[in-house]
């Protein structure tokens, strides 16, 4: 096992039994000390931000042999296209710095006030430097529900569904994290027996829980990333929120799929789980029938085991609903999938390209991930604690999803998205 | 009139009538002058090449007050971001160095050697570091073959196509400039009656003549761009071949839209035209019946008269034959439409992304843009000069699409995107 994983592992930095950020997961992120401060790399460890551009600074990763300042970047993107060598002995070193035997830097004061930031004092910032977006829809559970909703029973899956990993490219720009506002989008949408559409404010306003994962490099245009070696290229994980407008996307997406519906905003969790991290929690994936083409058959298919929970709180409510309890290992697509068909054609990957799941639902009722399937088009609506009744998202709404794996006795997480809708701007 | 596009403006650079690079175009384009030299900014000039970071290093742009070397980057993102009217200064201080009168560069032997490049010396490069690339469908004439070929006549356009300019995201990564060459990608297809699919190199290549305008800058989040504002932000044109696999595309495509069919290669011309070389050739767009909801109607309703063809000619062949004869004007969604619609969410543009017409097909069989309109699914095969039959493209073919607008005696023009098709590669 990993040295860095191992269970019995433990850091001077305190950190909670339910903490999502014990010594076992060491995740990145980009943030600055203060607003004024330039953003850098960090690593999240308890309640505190450990600051690797002091770290680097002080020497304590020369081992590593990193290019100088690489970790005073304001984006992952360097360090994510370093040779998986070369970060996994940045993990070690970081592992080994906030252990509790380990003196260096839990004895320094002066080191330790410089380089160890409360976390909730941090402003956080867009980890990478996102090139292009593509969003999967592997869940074969939601693709069900949402077939059986607007085809019948009968029809339910495409028959392409169950032969490729069906995904499209998604807007990058409007990718956010986790704290940020949500503006509801003005759209078209149409009315049922309307004959023409009308304008105004997305009545239908829907998140979509997914996860997303990192590209770390480049590969060249023409050569497929085979579906073996897909891990090599993946950085690591994070939360995903597709927000959505259902009644936007009905009347728009056929014949070239969903744009003005999810292009207004995606927000993302700020700390990004490393797979070397995840590595202890690797579960099997559901069983494919019938068995995919070979480029799609992996010689060791494996799924990760990430407990995934959705919340809706009301604004004025003291209390959210939880709405959603899934979990990632449900989806039949695996990301070694997905990024080999996505590269078959010879379509080229960057670093920091990002690739998500789709919407995780799970088998049973509490285990979706979109309103549109919790409530079932609206036609069973839900009751938030403070008596509100919803079929879509109302202004107001603050969605958070949370996402973690279960250890014997600790856990790592991927903390929190947590995003609150505001209402439509007035359009002149 | 802008007086840089004089129709009776000469240049002291030798510019034949049939040039589509006279002193009332000069586009911007990114170039090495030789392949150990850093690419910068040019500006094209008949058969030359005006080497822009030169002249500002001489101090001859200084009165347009630019940032130091912002044309020496190797992309024009910094210079397109400027406010267009240090854009205007600079096209207005270049326009009067290349004058036929003015002796500043033509009589200063030394300099003209540093500063004019014959353009086949050169090597271009992508101009625009792409951020997202959206591809739209604003065709009536193409939808609607496109819908006849799959639904029969009386469905040919869906619903909401009249309504709204159709588009989705497209990937940014695999674009590249006229030169390169396109390998025919694998994936999956479905023969007509079979059950399950099968996997091997596309058997249904395609073009699709498009052009494409680049976002000159940033807007916010949550900020519509308005209809009559939209111009303000197009920084220019190139002309856009979106490579498409039909066989790949038609089992790929529901419920999400195109995504392998399309993502391995889209090709553009290496030379932006800016809309103040274009302005003079401004022409109306077609009427819309039924008229568009508010947010999508001009006070000032515009597009812009630009000749396309497209040429195919098989390898061993001597001659091409010209397959498509078609006009920008023809697009029933202008530009401005395009850019209203895909912010009108909220969704942010970013300086350099890309936003692709989809397919211009005219109103008859000449003048459609791709092979699948022009073969009609392939049941009307054409006949190469060579005596090859093409229903769709073959290994070898090169495809070179060109536009220009026709002055009084000149030509304002885009070049050509000129790819040809290699073989797909052995997949292990």
């Amino acid at each position: 096992m990993d040295p860095t994983s191992d269970p019995s592992l433990k850091s001077f930095v305190p950190v909670e039994e339910d903490s999502h950020f014990p010594i076992q997961n060491l995740p990145y992120g980009i943030f600055s000390p203060t607003p004024r401060e330039d953003s850098r790399v960090g690593v999240r460890i308890g309640d505190q931000v450990l600051d690797l551009a002091v770290i680097q600074d002080c020497g304590l990763l020369d081992s590593a042999n990193l290019p100088a300042d690489i970790l005073s970047y304001p984006v992952l993107n360097p360090f994510m296209e370093l040779p998986k060598k070369q970060r996994r002995a940045v993990r070690l070193l970081v592992s080994g710095l906030l252990r509790e035997g380990e003196p260096t830097l839990r004895d320094d004061e002066n080191l330790r006030r410089r380089a160890l930031v409360p976390a909730d004092s941090v402003t956080m910032h867009l980890p990478v430097a996102i090139r292009d977006y593509t969003d999967f829809y592997s869940s074969k559970e939601h693709a069900t529900n949402v077939g059986i909703m607007f085809r019948g029973k009968d029809n339910a899956l495409m028959p392409n569904w169950l032969h490729l990993p069906v995904g499209y490219h998604g807007r990058a720009s409007s990718i956010g994290i986790s704290g940020e506002d949500v503006v509801r989008p003005h759209g078209q949408t149409i009315a049922p027996d309307a004959k023409t559409p009308s304008f105004g404010p997305s009545r239908l306003m829907d998140f979509e829980l997914e996860m997303g994962f990192f590209v770390s490099s480049n590969s060249f245009q023409g050569d497929p990333i085979d579906v073996d070696q897909a891990a090599e290229n993946i950085f690591g994980m994070v939360l995903v929120n597709d927000w959505s407008a259902r009644d936007i996307q009905k009347w728009e997406y056929q014949p070239l799929g969903p744009f003005n519906a999810k292009n207004f905003a995606t927000h993302i969790s700020p700390w990004v789980v490393t797979m070397d991290a995840l590595a202890p929690f690797r579960s099997t994936a559901p069983v494919q029938e019938p068995e995919p083409l070979p480029y799609l058959r992996e010689s060791d298919r494996h799924t990760f085991d990430i407990n995934l929970e959705v919340h809706i709180q009301a604004e004025n409510d003291e209390e959210s609903l939880r709405v959603c309890s899934s979990n990632f290992k449900h989806l039949y697509w695996t990301m070694a999938q997905q990024l080999a068909h996505h590269t078959v054609t010879g379509c080229n990957m960057s670093g920091g390209d990002m690739l998500a799941s789709g919407t995780i639902s799970g088998p049973d009722k509490g285990s979706f991930g979109s309103m549109l399937e919790i409530t079932w088009r609206g036609t069973e609506p839900i009751v938030l604690p403070g008596g509100a009744e919803r079929k879509f998202l109302a202004d107001g709404d603050t969605v958070t999803m949370s996402g973690w794996c279960q250890g014997d006795g600790y856990r790592v997480g991927f903390g929190e998205v947590s995003n609150t809708i505001l209402p439509a701007r007035n359009l002149q």
